[in-house]
């Protein structure tokens, strides 16, 4: 009998904003594993900011399998590494199907209590991303104020709920609606959010901050990271991540007018990429696990069920569209669960 | 007798670029010190970039006494904590003479082959913002390439230096003409330098670098921190301690349109001010003295003779006149010596 395996390739490349246009889907025969690997049928893909910038001139290849997190199970081996039921998390997504060697993947053994899902969310790069922001970029020390932009999406949920356990005195959040903000305060702890719409950032972070901030948790730049500098304390730290703000755009990006504010200040900004801190997983797992257990942390996740919408949960993605980490479900967790169990906009 | 002082005074702010008239001298009879304080002769007084912004609405008051770094000698004493004869390092610049308390001054104890005016040079807040900017913030390693952006001036000067000591592998200079690159990679140890004005920074940086620099010391701002944020390797630093290129501008600094990729590079960007680091001057005198009395520090002085040229000297350094750091002498180093001993741009 032979299955069907469905791809998504990326067809050409976005003006700005992407479209469903951009992208095409591509159905061939399930591949067969050859020696020493092993067919893995996906389960949850994670789709994420950073892939918008992926799909410029330059990145992904046209009109070829593209690339992100992914969790799977093994369906058929042939190696010794990986035994059909083994559960794994790899690279190869946007694709129901993938063959994979033992050196690509990491085996998942969830503790009871930890849903597989929150490999690709809080225990995954996107809470990654928001550990090692927090504690070796911005290095948060107990009772400072951390603020976070794009923060009722995947990274900003964990690092909001982050910074309060690493003992932050005072979190705030921007988000993109007022129904967001009120999440953010209501569900997930965060001690003041706000709309960004409402008016200048500097003006509505220092409304929740009258004293200043120490920490900026930078999701966005443009006009957040203007607006932060102008409130930051002295001797603040700006962890900057990425600039959703800006990945659409087809102009230069707007640099902050105030950035010489880094010198008068004593500021320190500073990028990274969750790629170059992997090492710090271990660490991430031992922390987050106790508190997912006791549900002291909540996964914020936005689950979108099957693989004809994974484009289509992209795009929402970029759109903000999602509460916590946007995933989409392309089959069922243990294969004798029947697939479409109720599962939508949840929280852990 | 009664003898007189002088004093310059701000009178104006400057709209853009200072002139003379912003400024005006003042005399005075030479004060007398009271009860627990002691009455000083400048020798040596500082001009700084730093002074420019001081100048703008907010800083310094008009029509008052400036600030500034000054050596002088206590020539008459009502307190117990200075003797007559004392040489001290303190703040009341612009003016020939000083009453100070013991608390306001350091009292500075030249080793044998350490030049005095060195307290305002490479043992001074200059040579420590150069210092602390290589060692505390970009923290320099060995083998790496560092680069210096007004790099003929006080602080640049000693920072390539000081950068050399600390086991770079390679320093680069920009500076404002031909003449003074080629003095930094003759007389002061540059592998390569150039004048800024040839082209585009981020290019004349690439062809002395083409492999990238790992910390850029930024004395400058605007198109250098541009041009420096598009060759530095991944993982770089920038140590940004002023941006002079700015200060006589009257409309909103210009960014670099090239600010995200701290983000793609994982670059630090780190402002800091020399007079939050004064606890590292016992850490920068321990370091240089032995090198200055060796030769191989060179302490990079232009000295301008006579108090009355002390607001030249101020715009002459604006304009890059001076190669290393900018001092006038008001009086002779010590009573018995005649005025007018041959100083001029010189290094010691």
């Amino acid at each position: 009998m032979t299955r069907t395996a469905k791809f998504v390739h990326q067809v050409s490349r976005p003006q700005g904003v992407p479209t469903a246009g951009n992208f095409a889907f591509v159905e061939a025969p399930v591949p067969a594993p050859g020696p020493g690997t092993a067919l893995v049928e996906n389960i949850y893909l994670s789709v994420d900011p950073y892939m918008r910038e992926a799909m410029d001139e330059g990145h992904w290849e046209l009109n070829a399998p593209l690339e992100g997190r992914s969790i799977g199970r093994v369906v058929e081996s042939r190696t010794p590494g990986l035994a059909v039921g083994d559960l794994v998390f790899h690279r190869y997504a946007w694709r129901t199907h993938a063959v994979v060697e033992p050196a690509d993947v990491r085996l998942l053994r969830p503790p009871a209590g930890v849903p597989l899902s929150t490999y690709l969310s809080v225990l995954g790069g996107t809470g990654l991303t928001a550990y090692v922001g927090l504690t070796k970029v911005a290095r948060v020390r107990p009772g400072e104020t951390v603020f976070i932009s794009a923060a009722a999406g995947g990274v900003g949920s964990a690092a909001g709920q982050i910074a309060r356990l690493l003992g932050a005195g005072r979190v705030i959040g921007s988000t993109g609606s007022a129904a967001k903000a009120k999440h953010l305060t209501e569900r997930l702890g965060f001690d003041a959010a706000f709309d960004y719409h409402d008016g200048p950032v500097g003006e509505l972070l220092r409304l929740a901050a009258p004293e200043g901030i120490d920490v900026y948790f930078d999701n966005v730049g443009g006009e957040h990271l203007e607006g932060a500098i102008d409130v930051l304390r002295d001797s603040g730290r700006i962890a900057w991540c990425g600039a959703v703000s800006q990945y659409n755009s087809t102009e230069p990006p707007v640099a902050p007018r105030n950035l010489y504010d880094v010198v008068h200040k004593s500021l320190r900004l500073e990028g990274f990429l969750v790629r170059n801190h992997r090492d710090a997983q271990g660490e991430l797992e031992e922390f987050l696990a106790p508190h997912l257990r006791s549900g002291r942390v909540r996964a914020e996740e936005t689950v979108v069920e099957g693989f004809d919408h994974v484009v289509e949960a992209f795009l929402g993605m970029l759109r903000g569209e999602n509460l916590g980490k946007m995933i989409v479900q392309v089959s069922a967790e243990a294969p004798e669960e029947a697939p479409g169990t109720a599962k939508d906009t949840v929280s852990r």
